[in-house]
C-alpha cells in the first residue's frame, strides 16, 4: 500500500513535527509535506498554539502548485474552526488530490470528522503510514484525548546506591552540570511540573526553566519563546508562605491544598499564582487522583519532580507512565536518602514494574528513561 | 624504539597471556612470543602454577631455530630455580638474540634479575614495550608483589534505588541469569572470596563456582580446570556450626574469627576447612587490615561478596581498589535494605570517590565497573 516515497515523506513531515516539541503545547506537534511528482513543493510545521497549523504553512509554500499535489500529515488534519479555519477545509481548497495521514486524531469526539470531510469532497485519504512513530511524538497529547488524564513523568537524581542527599539533606550536586542542563531541557518540554511543599520549604527552588541553562537549545530559541510550565506545589496543609523564591518569578503557579489558605497569604500572592483546592487522600495528603484528572483539562504532560514520599506515592498509585533517572557514579552510603519511597513488599512480584527503554551519558552521569507498567 | 613488529608481536604475547586468566593463580599471567624474520616461530602462555612457563613453550615450539630469534615477553624472565628452571637462563641456552619485555616482575626483590642475567650473557634486552597493557593482565599480582596486598574487588547487585533486598530480605532474584552467570566467572577469576557471617547464617550459600553456570566459559575450560576460589567466612563470635551447606562443598575454607570455635565444633570441620584468629576492631568485628595482610600472603584477587555492612567498612577503611555492581532495572523502594552502609556524612566531600571504568548489559541488567580511589 505504501511506496518508498510514501515513507520517505511522512518520515520527514515527521522529522519536521519533532521541531515544534517545545512550543505547540497545548497542542500536538505536527508535521506537513505537500508533494508533486516525486517533488517536495511545501512543508511546515506547527509552531505555536493559535498560530497556523502544520497544513497552512506547507500549501502556502506550495501555492497553486498544490493542485493535484499528495498532501502528508502526521496527523489528521482538523474538521473544526478553532482559534483558525478548519484545515481539512485548506486541503480542499486547495485542490490537492491525496491526502495521506499517519494518525486519525485521539480525540474520539472529532476522530474521522476530518478524513470524512476529505473522502466527501473526493480526495483519496490513506490512513496508518508510520502511526507508532507519529503517536510517539505526542505521547502527552494522545494520552489526554483519550483518557483526559496527562502524561506523568517521575524525573529523579540518584547516587548509585539510590541516595538523593546525604543525611543532613546536602544534595549539591550529586549529578552534573550536563545532567542539569538535561533537567531544564525536560522541563521545557512539559506543561506542568508537580512537587511537593517539602521540597519548596527546604529547596526554595525557583522551578522554572532558565534559559541560559538550557544548553544546545538556548540557541535554538530566544527566551520568550521558551514555554514556563505551570508550577504545581502540592500544599495539602496550606503551609506555603510569601517570601519563597518561585513566586518571583513572573510564570504561573498553581497551589493546591485541601485547606484554605489565610487570607493575608491569599493576598499577598502575586496575580499569576492562582489556588486549587481539592479533597485529601487517606493520608491526608492531596488526592492525585484529582490533581492528575483537574491537570488534565489543559496539560498534555506533567513533570513531577519533588522527594521520595511524593514520587514514591505516584508510583504507587499507578499514575506514572515514565521514570527518568539521572544516575551519578556515585556512593552516598546508607545513611543518605531514599530515592523512593514505597511500601514494604513481602514478594518480588509486587514491586512496580518498569522497563528501560532509553540510556544516555550525559558528561559522567547517566540518563535512564524507564518506562512504568501499569 | 619500537618497531611496528615489535607492537604487534608483544600484543600477540599479551592475548596469549590473557588465556590463563583463569588458570595460573598465584602465579601472573604471561605470554611469550619467539619471531624471526618477522615470522612467529614459538608462542606460548602460563597455564598453571607448577607447570612449565610461556617462555617454555614458546621455545619448544620454536626449537632450534630460536638461536638469534627475538623473544616477546609480557613479563621479566623469572631467574630463580622454582618448581621450573629460570626462564633467563632458557632463552639464553636457545641462543636468541633479542628479549623484549614488556613489564620488570613487579616483586622489588627479584625485579631486574632475569633481565641482568640476559644482558650478561651479552643479549640484547629492550623494556617497557606495552607496559601499561601487560600491568593490567595481573592487576592483583602486581599489587601483591609491590604492597603485600591483595588486590580487593566488591562485588555488588542491587536495584535503580539501590536496594539489594525487599524489607523480609528476599531478594531471589533481583539480577537475571545473565548477571548471575557473570557472577560465576567473576568468583572462577579470584584467587578468594569474603563474606560475613550474616550472609551464611541468612542465605546459606555454597560460595563455590559452579561450572554448570559458567555460561560461555563452560565450554573451555573442564570442571576439574576451574580454581575453586579460597572461600573466607569472617565470623568474628565464632558463631558458624557444621551442617551450613558450604561445608559440604570440597574445596578450601578460611574461618576467621576473633575468638576460638567449640571444640566439638572444630573436630566437626572436614580437612578442607581452616582456621584463623585475628585481632577485633573497634566494634568488635575482624580486623580488616589484618585479613587482607593475611591474604596477601597467597592470594593476587580478593572478590568481597557481603552484605551493606563488610562491604561499607571494606570501601570505608580504604581496602577496596574495584567496585562491581550488577544493576538490575528494577525499583524495590525505600523499604528495601540497602546496598553500602557508611557513615552519615556532612558534606560531599567526603563521600568515598569512584570513577567509572567499565560499563556493560547483561541480559536486562548493567553491569559497572568503578575503580575505588583512595
Amino acid at each position: 500500500m505504501w511506496s518508498v516515497e510514501d515513507i520517505e515523506m511522512m518520515s520527514r513531515a515527521i522529522k519536521l513535527a519533532r521541531k515544534g516539541l517545545y512550543t505547540t503545547r497545548p497542542n500536538p506537534c505536527v508535521g506537513c509535506v505537500v508533494t508533486k511528482a516525486g517533488q517536495v513543493i511545501g512543508e511546515g510545521f506547527h509552531i505555536r498554539a493559535g498560530g497556523p497549523h502544520a497544513e497552512v504553512y506547507a500549501l502556502a509554500m506550495a501555492s497553486d502548485n498544490a493542485k493535484g499535489a499528495t498532501a502528508y500529515v502526521t496527523l489528521e488534519p482538523c474538521s473544526h474552526y478553532g482559534r483558525t479555519p478548519p484545515c481539512a477545509e485548506a486541503l480542499i481548497k486547495a485542490g490537492v488530490a491525496r491526502v495521506v495521514v499517519a494518525i486519525e486524531d485521539p480525540n474520539p469526539q472529532v476522530s474521522g470528522r476530518g478524513i470524512k470531510m476529505l473522502t466527501d469532497a473526493g480526495i483519496q485519504v490513506d490512513v496508518g503510514l508510520l502511526n507508532v512513530e507519529a503517536g510517539d511524538i505526542n505521547p502527552g497529547f494522545m494520552k489526554r484525548m483519550q483518557s483526559g488524564l496527562p502524561k506523568i513523568t517521575i524525573k529523579l537524581a540518584s547516587s548509585l546506591d539510590g541516595k538523593t542527599a546525604l543525611k543532613n539533606g546536602v544534595s549539591k550536586w550529586i549529578t552534573g552540570s550536563e545532567a542539569r542542563r538535561d533537567v531544564q531541557r525536560l522541563r521545557a518540554r512539559h506543561c506542568a511540573l508537580v512537587t511537593g511543599i517539602e521540597t519548596v520549604l527546604i529547596d526554595n527552588p525557583s522551578l522554572n526553566v532558565r534559559h541560559s541553562e538550557l544548553g544546545v537549545l538556548a540557541g535554538e530559541f530566544a527566551p520568550s519563546e521558551i514555554h514556563q510550565p505551570l508550577r504545581v506545589i502540592l500544599d495539602s496543609r496550606a503551609r506555603l508562605t510569601k517570601g519563597f523564591k518561585l513566586f518571583s518569578v513572573n510564570s504561573p503557579i498553581l497551589l493546591v491544598s485541601c485547606t484554605d489558605y489565610p487570607l493575608e497569604e491569599q493576598t499577598a500572592w502575586p496575580e499569576h499564582v492562582s489556588h486549587l483546592k481539592l479533597p485529601a487522600d487517606d493520608s491526608g495528603r492531596v488526592d492525585l487522583s484529582h490533581l492528575f484528572k483537574h491537570l488534565g483539562q489543559s496539560c498534555n504532560s506533567v513533570l513531577v519532580e519533588a522527594g521520595a514520599t511524593l514520587a514514591g506515592s505516584v508510583i504507587e498509585h499507578g499514575h506514572g507512565d515514565e521514570l527518568v533517572l539521572y544516575q551519578a557514579m556515585k556512593i552516598l552510603g546508607s545513611a543518605g536518602r531514599n530515592l523512593i519511597s514505597l511500601p514494604g513488599y513481602e514478594v518480588m512480584a509486587d514491586i512496580p514494574a518498569v522497563e528501560l527503554i532509553d540510556e544516555r551519558k550525559l558528561g559522567k552521569d547517566t540518563r535512564l528513561t524507564l518506562k512504568i507498567r501499569s
